[in-house]
């Protein structure tokens, strides 16, 4: 399985990814699911991807090809965040045909970045080919194992936050993650993307025995523990009692 | 879509199930997942159901009947817990191959309570028919849209905590789903069994305009973000800088 999300805010944009794929549990490996493209100053792109390896990593490759056939339109030359977009649809959708097809070759990715000019966004792609945006209400896009780490992102994420705090709560939103699903693990991948600048140059790399992966999830326990403890305790006695109706004696 | 989380600790049980049931989203309406079943002081039986409405009706009232026409085997005079399982999970094929086969007639339930002699358990039925219970390392059970909810179970729920601690837990996890699945939804109903007693007394049920539903998902909302401020910033240089491998420049 896999969790990535990015999150877009006013000041820039924050990528993190997990490493973890799987075929099976007994067949584990570790794959980045985070990939960069760019010219610094100029133009970057981060691409995360989810799915079906042998797919996702057909359509990176493709990706890096066209760069270094300079074949038509590639990413370095594409003239806007929209049609990378398509253009990542388009691949995708002819590597997941290209074996068969059907659910089990799907592969959805997240575009992310800025070209000097237009502003920084985010985008992510279904495995159809068709793609969406982010929002000034939901200002984040998330691929793979995405329901455990949601609840966090909607309760802390909104456009004004500084870029530490939503690195913070893509971590805390990854740690749920890995902790109810297994097959979603380190090393975790973050990259920090400062709005304006077309610079592709703050890449973290947290591995299995980080140490600040470690305490970040021991602190985020303990807090949510206490923040639980500290609800006032049910009063039954404001909650209406209730004679069900599907009661069989 | 549905959620319904059954916690077992050794002081009793608690059930609790969400109302909404929908067949597309404009298609919404409001139906009871909780049935009784039980003879006060011998032994009690709580039903959770969820999956296709069609299904689950006809098995609510096919227990019903079978008690009703005392035929053979029935929820009033099966000798154990396990065995009303497996008798559930046999009339819950029956009835989702009755008109057909596939996952659009598929449903899941978990019955929980006590016989009087035996402790007091729950048990998950399968759309298969077949069935597990709980464990000390994980003493609840979930059904249906069960994913947002679970992460605050996994920190919270372990077998020495309070019927009370139990209920609060099982309403903020039915919280987090309400917020992030807009199928899921009040009335919320609560039962709390009190082991040992065979007694059907403590029934609650939480309407959409609830106040306390109201103060428990702000006071919620609140904590977690206060949760959340708490957590010690990022320090970058705790954490390792890299070099991607997959930069393509």
């Amino acid at each position: 399985m896999t969790y990535c999300v990015a999150i877009a805010v006013k000041a820039g944009i924050i990528f993190c990814s997990d490493s973890r794929t799987n075929a099976g549990v007994d067949q584990i490996s570790t794959y980045s699911k985070m990939s960069h493209f760019g010219k610094d100053g100029e133009r970057q792109f981060v691409v995360l991807s989810a799915g079906n390896l042998a797919t996702t990593q057909a359509v990176i490759n493709q990706l890096k090809n066209d760069i270094k056939q300079n074949a038509g339109s590639h990413l370095l030359n594409i003239p806007s965040l929209n049609e990378a977009a398509e253009y990542l649809g388009r691949i995708s959708v002819t590597q997941q045909e290209k074996y068969g097809s059907g659910p089990i070759h799907e592969a959805s990715f997240i575009i992310g970045g800025q070209i000097a000019g237009a502003s920084h966004q985010i985008m992510m792609i279904y495995p159809q080919g068709n793609f969406i945006t982010s929002s000034v209400d939901t200002p984040y896009l998330q691929i793979g194992e995405s329901k455990y780490g949601k609840p966090i992102l909607d309760r802390i994420i909104e456009p004004n936050i500084e870029l530490n705090t939503a690195a913070l709560c893509a971590l805390v939103s990854m740690d749920s993650t890995m902790r109810s699903n297994l097959t979603v693990g380190p090393p975790i991948e973050v990259t920090v993307y400062e709005g304006g600048t077309q610079l592709s140059n703050r890449h973290y790399r947290l591995e299995q025995e980080s140490s600040y992966l470690y305490d970040l999830n021991h602190a985020w326990d303990e807090r949510l523990k206490a923040a639980f403890s500290s609800l006032p305790p049910i009063q039954w006695a404001d909650i209406a009692h209730h004679e069900p109706e599907n009661k069989e004696l």
